[in-house]
């Protein structure tokens, strides 16, 4: 390993003091962790915040074994230590990273395999603000869901930071996008982004509304983070041979489901999760983005939105914003 | 179009009289059907019962556009005349033959790329039991689940026509099989036949059962025709990445289910039906079998299994027969 050049013994972190309301996410000190092999140490310039941060803090989503306690899923920062046999990266290099956690933290360690450049032309904040939605969106969309230029696909929450990354990369990817979101504000703001149409869905049907925009003949691919009576509404908006994504559940568990229309429509219903996977599957996924997609953020194609930015310490305000839903893009935590 | 030698004018037919009990099932005549361009006309020599049937003639599966309102998806006979335009079947050809209705009849038309030769050494009787279970397990666990070598398969209603059919062509492609069904005798039906693996679903807990017959890492396949209460216990009996092909809903709608076993385990969760395909994708399933099955079946590899045939004019009793879910294997009409 490289000499550890003026890097403190210990750090400044947000840990999770009990579950709980945001109240509960605590400034406090933690060891600075030593990169393993492979692994290099960085020193975290911005973290983005994701809604699993927010199940964690509740409890609901402990990390998995052997990741730290420290919520925080993705980072972009700069490379200060080496691990044993780390073969791409040097120090002083400008990543950002999927982590499994530790990411609300002044340093933290991950595989040299789980980072990607900083794009050109974006700040550490911008870049903070890709990993964990890049990455979501690209294994369970574009992988999973085999999103071709020229279908359409329907995103619900279409203004989190999900939806927004689902929709520029779809766009990048001609591809019609259908958005839902929850204001009228909001429709705008996805309408901007790019989205074809966005529906919301306190006002109107969106099964209706999508049905409607594809000449009845339904969304290719639904990416879905809501489930319970979302899902037999999605088998209504999918198209025949429709992929649905799972990617979250934020309505619970489903209460009636008729799987007649799975059947006769030849659905295709699946989802995953992304923190658990290895470390292999996590390189696999950045190798393919690199090559697909950097490009296109570095022409400028793709920009991730940034709607506010907290320094690390009000990480509970931070919190509390997300729960609020009343953001559009994401939010970032900066050191 | 050739000639009708010999073919009468009107034939004998089992019609649903009126939705309902297996009594609603009468014979009665109807004008001989004449085959269109590409199709060929079938002097019916055995019909193979499915459920689809016994739905139909409840009235929950009403027959697709322009189908025969008559019940029977599946046939073997001789062809006693061409449409125009027919290529590659001539006068007096044997075959078997997936149809969209109207083959509980003495005659039927099909097109002849929804035909298969009947395989050598095979009676009518088997021929007929052959293409509603094999298209339907072909496109289902083969096509759409890609069930390979060296995996594992849960299949509910082991000694189904289905069931069995699944067994035989799983084993046959080396893949270990678990069937669940409702009795000892079956259960030993299910074994004899090759399932590596069997389990009487209504003393043991198939889910128990199924990881422990995989050292607790579930079946890759699971084929389901229950739906219902069996869908969530499919998600925990199921391997990671693993993929469920829903077939039928016998149990029909989902009161529960959490979505989020199919996200953790990455969970592939699809279905379809063959009856409302088009004649080109039912043609490109038949290619498909005629490859890669078609050659099994002539070496005696696999042999469907007929548990009871009946006269045409009793088809009241198969389908009390089907109903009484007693049978092992296919149930068949002859003429």
């Amino acid at each position: 390993m490289s000499p550890y050049n003026e890097i403190p013994n210990s750090m400044k972190v947000i840990e999770i003091s009990h579950p709980g309301e945001p109240e509960v996410l605590k400034p406090t000190t933690r060891p600075v962790p030593v990169p393993a092999v492979g692994e290099v140490l960085l020193k975290v310039a911005a973290a983005g915040v994701n809604r699993p941060d927010v199940s964690q803090r509740r409890g609901k989503y402990p990390p998995p074994a052997g990741a730290s306690d420290i919520p925080g899923l993705e980072v972009a920062g700069e490379v200060v230590a080496l691990g044993e046999g780390v073969k791409k990266l040097k120090i002083g290099d400008s990543v950002c990273a999927l982590i499994a956690g530790g990411g609300y933290a002044q340093y933290c360690t991950v595989h040299e395999s789980n980072t990607l450049p900083v794009p050109v032309g974006f700040s550490m904040i911008e870049a903070a603000a890709l990993p964990e939605t890049f990455f979501t969106v690209w294994v369970n969309v574009f992988q999973r869901g085999h999103l071709k230029a020229g279908e359409t696909m329907l995103i619900h929450g279409g203004t989190s930071g999900i939806g927004t990354a689902a929709t520029m990369l779809a766009k990048a990817f001609c591809v019609k996008v259908i958005t839902t979101v929850g204001s009228e504000e909001k429709r705008q703001a996805s309408l901007a982004l790019g989205a074809d149409v966005s529906i919301n869905y306190r006002t109107q049907d969106f099964v209706a509304e999508t049905l409607s925009a594809t000449h009845d003949k339904g969304a290719n691919v639904i990416v879905d983070m809501i489930g319970g009576d979302y899902v037999a509404k999605n088998y209504e908006a999918a198209a025949m041979d429709g992929r649905i994504v799972q990617i979250g559940t934020q309505n619970g568990v489903i209460k009636e489901l008729n799987l007649r229309l799975m059947m006769v429509k030849r659905l295709l219903h699946t989802g995953s999760v992304l923190r658990p996977r290895s470390v292999e599957d996590k390189a696999a996924i950045a190798k393919d983005l690199y090559e697909k997609v950097w490009p296109l953020l570095a022409k400028g194609t793709l920009r991730p939105q940034i709607y506010k930015t907290f320094p690390l310490e009000q990480a509970a305000e931070a919190h509390a914003l997300m729960e609020s839903s009343s953001h559009i893009g994401k939010i970032v935590l900066t050191n």
